[in-house]
């Protein structure tokens, strides 16, 4: 298949080399179009401001790959990919491995789940694929379920709708406990800020925090991407680029019929 | 109430002005805290490698108004203001009002939804409200709807983890035809990158592209903000942070345990 492989720790991050070349090396012809520099918690941020360029970098990847680094965001790289770099459309397009969990709401600020929200956008099928630890620099094993997981999809496809977020635990493989398909779970920090004070005697904050993993039990419900990564699995949420909060709808339509709140809105 | 006011158009912004100051000659206690400059599309971004400062610029806004401009994003300065600069939570999040529409998927590269978002995670009602024109530049229709609206919330509150989504015609008063439950509609671009050639003969891009808004017909569903805003309605959509594509945890479930799939993954 032919696959476009992105990510937001950039260029030089072990975790896109291991991801491109094991899947260049499963014979998968390999197009790598990532940030020249990190770029974490960007979000889905865009370059609008400045105009985006791409250099060829093709030798810090196996020999059949051809990769850019580009100046923009996650998001920039695969929309100037499929814009503008590649001559034809992937199959799909992979980002990652990121160095670091995308798991609960932290997945909103994550480069990685956007680079990958941008395929989906376009209609392609598109996976984001993270190890669940800064420390351990191990990517193979996540990097072969990649492999893996492709390899499935190719001989079952699914709703090019739905973007896959992977989390990998990073154990070796023989004490992965498998394989689950979860929802997007909860994941608060506390004490966010440190407030400190610079030599000029002016205040400054640093975006800190302690995580606080929080395992709602609701009946019926899949396990959250936070638990099955609790419990040494790979964890696969299907996300949508479709914010709509379905319920919210006719709730919001029976609120706005109240007789204590239509005079209001009567414009 | 107590209202905390971002947006990211920044604290020069004639939208902020507009929405703080006739939120708080409506009687409301009204907080700013913004970015220090235009961070249009910078989507959920958060700043994790730099300090961020914020400075008290009250004097732009009404006297009763106490104003911050932040060094950071539009999530950052939320996230600030709950987790630092204010002494109580508020009752409401409002970010605004954005010069341009966030219809449709353009909404994940918004930082006014961005903001707001911030405010729903927290567990605190938020709204976001752009006025749909680039070149309009009178925000009060959009204020005096934020201050109905907030005014019809607080008579009768909503569900706390819902973000409503208010996209305001660009036209009077008198012109605009009501207020409509929308969901989140389609809005792609065509010939998204311009390439051009730099004076030292290098090339870059630049983002650019044409709006393509389409109307997909899905029966017995909500009209979407880009439909109700072509129709010159006030769309308020409800969104969440829960990107789950709910059919797509049974449907992959499924996938997982077909025969063809599922030896792929016995690890």
């Amino acid at each position: 298949m032919r696959l476009l492989i992105a990510n937001d720790d950039g260029v030089f991050a072990p975790g896109i080399r291991a991801l491109a070349d094991t899947l260049a090396i499963a014979g998968h012809e390999v197009v790598v179009v990532c940030p020249d520099r990190e770029r974490s918690a960007t979000g889905h941020s865009l370059t609008v401001f400045d105009p985006i360029r791409a250099e060829v970098v093709s030798d810090r990847f196996h020999p059949s790959i051809k990769a850019w680094a580009c100046s923009g965001t996650p998001s920039d790289c695969v929309k100037l990919a499929l814009g503008a770099l590649l001559e034809e459309p992937p199959d799909f397009v992979v980002s990652g491995i990121n160095q670091g969990s995308n798991l609960g709401t932290d997945i909103l600020y994550s480069g990685t789940v956007s680079a990958a929200m941008e395929g989906v956008i376009e209609g392609i099928p598109s996976i984001a694929i993270s190890l669940t630890s800064f420390t351990v620099h191990d990517f193979q094993p996540a990097a072969d379920f990649a492999s893996r997981l492709l390899k499935a999809l190719e001989a079952a496809p699914l709703p090019p709708k739905m973007l896959l977020n992977v989390n990998v635990p990073a154990l070796p493989a023989s004490e992965i406990a498998g394989v689950v398909i979860t929802r997007q779970g909860i994941r608060r920090y506390h004490d966010l800020f440190q407030k400190r004070i610079d030599p000029r005697g002016k205040t400054y904050y640093w975006l800190a925090g302690e995580v606080v993993e929080e395992y709602p039990q609701e009946p019926n419900q899949a396990p959250t991407d936070v638990e099955a990564i609790a419990q040494n699995l790979i964890s696969i949420t299907p996300l949508t680029f479709d914010l709509t909060y379905g319920q919210g709808v006719q709730s919001l339509t029976e609120w706005l019929r109240q007789p204590t709140v239509q005079p209001l809105f009567n414009l």
